[in-house]
């Protein structure tokens, strides 16, 4: 589920680097639309952990995870709400949009941020919990759970890094044409 | 000592973009010490840790703070070597240093992440053994830890985002000047 929120977060992050020759109003679409799947993804994930916290009697809202969980998934749908009424319906004046355009990639690259040190956290916390319990910290689940959750932060890492690096906007393809003659 | 880290590490990616009016010779002498600060702050706190889990019988290297810190703070010195070669002394030829550049920044933000990320897994991780071990989930203490990880995680997304927006060069000071008339 979570994987999930921040896969496809990711790529609606990058959809107007990776597709640059793709027409701009489908990459808004697309990017449109899988942050709402994402955020739909974390919603019911912070759901299923309210669920089974009350189920099974584990106190709420106590850990760092779950008060950056609950500030990130807040911040995210605001900015969702922000970005489906200034840029897509019923849109804004095009002053008020190139003016809030910056300010809405950098407050993305905030959040997602943000989204990433939580996943990282939530890793570590239901491990820990493991491990008190019994499971051996050098055995193969730890080390699954730690090999995972490295991939997804320098996976995220990455995306940032490819979000803020300059476009190749003479090769929008990533490589350059093959010469003529 | 890691906060130290943080901040230290903070400032220096941040000199760049906070004293843009001052000689460029002066503010890499500081990126560059601040950086060296860093590292050795950085350096003494994992030493401190591994003195206190061996005096105290605690396992090494199972967790996934500990296998994010080891990463992060040789990607750092590995990073810190390469800027000291090739941008202070000997210096490279100026046609490498400019194609490198904007590798070591994008990298300086990719292991940034990575530190930010190493802290807040530190103060989870370190918080839920107190917690297991008697103290208040909702007590004195535990708030402060956890606020104490909201304010260094919003300081540091802050960070990313003050340095990858884009420059005010014609208001260098941040402020436009007054009118004259």
């Amino acid at each position: 589920m979570l994987i999930g929120f921040i896969i496809l977060g990711s790529e609606a992050i990058m959809v107007y680097k990776v597709l640059p020759t793709v027409n701009h109003d489908t990459t808004k679409l697309i990017h449109l639309i899988l942050h709402a799947i994402a955020l739909v993804l974390g919603a019911v994930g912070i759901y299923c952990a309210f669920k089974n916290h009350n189920e099974t009697g584990i106190a709420n809202l106590y850990s760092l995870h779950s008060w950056l969980g609950i500030g990130t998934i807040s911040l995210y749908g605001i900015q969702w709400i922000f970005g489906f009424l200034a840029f897509f319906f019923p849109k804004a004046a095009p002053n008020v949009r190139k003016s809030a355009l910056p300010w809405h990639a950098l407050l993305g690259i905030f959040v997602y941020i943000l989204a990433l040190a939580t996943a990282e956290l939530g890793f570590l916390e239901k491990l820990t919990f493991l491990q008190s319990s019994g499971i051996d910290k050098y055995g193969p689940e730890s080390f699954l759970v730690n090999f995972t959750a490295l991939v997804v932060v320098l996976f995220g890492a990455s995306v940032v890094v490819a979000v803020v690096a300059p476009a190749r906007l003479e090769e929008p393809q990533g490589y350059a044409p093959i010469p003529e003659n």
